[in-house]
């Protein structure tokens, strides 16, 4: 059968699977990203990670080729370049360096813009031409597909949507040095910032006033919301408040018909989804009112990100090369 | 010959011309839009504008089209909506009746974009396939174009950049109410609120302590600057500030090749460019610097308007329909 080896290279995890052609991932595992700081050793791994799902899973395969979804990367130059959430700095000349050790078709891609590309191949975007992917995790990424092609801008570097600065230039500094940064108020990381600001400003009791910055999980302060943590929904409401400011500008942008959210801060669930549609509708402009979804991707959630990257290569499995 | 009639719907003035295979407005003129708050009269006047420039023109033509290019217009409905810098408000079905008065092939389009598709057919983006037109006149409009192709957004609201907001919710309201809106910054009106702000900010002696708010115009501020009035300097100075962190932001959405400029504003030439290359520039992402140009529209500025609108006729007479 023919697969595709899907790799999403994220600042916490790099999470690798093979993806059949329905978009179904066959196998999946992950390691963590910061454990290889050696950028000779990571690649290895990845080898030795892929080498591992085949021989799982057990079956004849014909492998298509590698997608990869990376921050900050540049589809154009095959490289992941000053990405603020990985540990290698500067230019990373990744599809190179990991065709000498896995020689097969190979693509990489911003990983939003490779999330977008998933959501068109297999997931909730099939009959869009319009629409904005948005990942949350360590960072915030974006992947736009404007007249039913992904936007990849002139240099590859499209989507950067996370390092727009929301505040004339005052607030937060993002991991790139960008004062008031939309990713700096609104991914996994933003959410614990946001915390240890309602912890500054507010002098409500809170489980968070036992518990330090590094010591801080999404699932922990999902749980404190439920339990009616006050600086925790007040950190909920303020994150919300923000992205929805900041969807509503995106879609004076290219007017999508939707944002499919995906990443670590979805699972926060109605904590996050419940302002947010208020804050977003309350923000848009009036020509755009009642005309923009705000969905979940329909993706399973653990391996929405490899099928992304791995939409890299079935996606040009169609077309005459 | 065949010509094309182009209208330009501004909030000042009402431009129409007659525009050639080539992108030459072989003539042209205008009405204050003001004049004709009345829907019916300004629709009639259009066409008796278009007659006397045929008239004028004195040759044998053959008229392909209209196409008018307006602030929040609508190209699917064929309509005008909510438009913050004209007199009619709510939603103007413009084609359906003007095409009474004047039954020709017709199309409508957000100002800023049809400006940007004369910039493809007949100026300075012959050969892009990323840039965005920003339009400074009574508001701020942009022209989005991403892969060779216009966006024009789900419903055909794309690029309604004016009303993004730069503040975080805080700051100046635009004529649709946006608070921080970037149009009531960044305009031909924002300049003259800058200065009012500026005024307002420091007790330095400035000729504009003697004008009032409706009788500054841009050419005054302008000549200010080139008499050295501090007033005027800081404002150019912060506008350029507010516009070089939009562009900068907007780069991030799209990375466009350039951002070709027009309006009423660019013709305050090094005043405003100056100060807007070091702040667009300093506001860069570290993966766009160096690679995206600020530049102002090669079309004759007083006509550009025009032949943008005349393109979106002219564009159709190319493909098989």
């Amino acid at each position: 059968m023919d697969i595709v080896i899907g790799v999403d290279i994220g600042g916490t995890k790099t999470k690798i699977g093979l993806v059949d052609q329905n978009g179904e991932c066959l196998e999946q595992t992950f390691f963590r990203t910061q454990d290889f700081p050696n950028l000779t050793n990571y690649l290895d791994q990845i080898k030795i990670t892929s080498d591992e799902l085949i021989q799982k899973l057990g079956k004849e395969v014909n492998i298509l080729g590698c997608g990869i979804g990376a921050p900050n990367a540049s589809s154009k130059n095959g490289t992941i370049e000053n990405a603020s959430n990985l540990v290698w700095k500067e230019s990373v000349p990744i599809i190179e360096k990991l065709k000498e050790r896995m020689p097969m078709p190979m693509r990489i891609m911003n990983d939003a813009s490779a999330a977008a590309l998933g959501e068109m191949l297999f997931g909730g975007a099939k009959n869009m031409t319009d629409f904005i992917v948005i990942t949350l995790g360590t960072g915030f990424g974006a992947g736009i597909v404007a007249n039913g092609k992904l936007i990849d801008g002139y240099d590859g570097f499209a989507g950067e949507l996370g390092h727009v600065d929301m505040t004339l230039g005052d607030g937060r500094l993002t991991g790139l040095g960008v004062r008031g940064g939309l990713e700096a108020y609104v991914s996994a990381t933003g959410l614990k910032r946001t915390i240890m600001y309602m912890l500054s400003k507010y002098m409500v009791e809170s489980r968070f006033r036992d518990v330090a910055y590094n010591d801080l999980h999404g699932e922990d302060i999902t749980k404190a919301a439920e339990e009616g943590d006050e600086i925790a929904l007040k950190a909920f409401d303020y994150t919300a408040r923000v992205m929805g400011l900041a969807l509503a500008n995106f879609t004076a942008f290219t007017q999508p018909e939707a944002f499919i959210l995906m990443g670590g801060l979805t699972n926060s669930g109605k904590w996050i989804m419940e302002p947010l549609e208020r804050y977003f509708n309350a923000n848009l402009l009036e020509v755009y009112k009642g005309k923009v979804k705000l969905m979940y991707s329909k993706m399973e959630g653990k391996t929405a990100a490899i099928c992304g990257a791995a939409a890299l290569i079935w996606e040009i499995q169609d077309k005459p090369s």
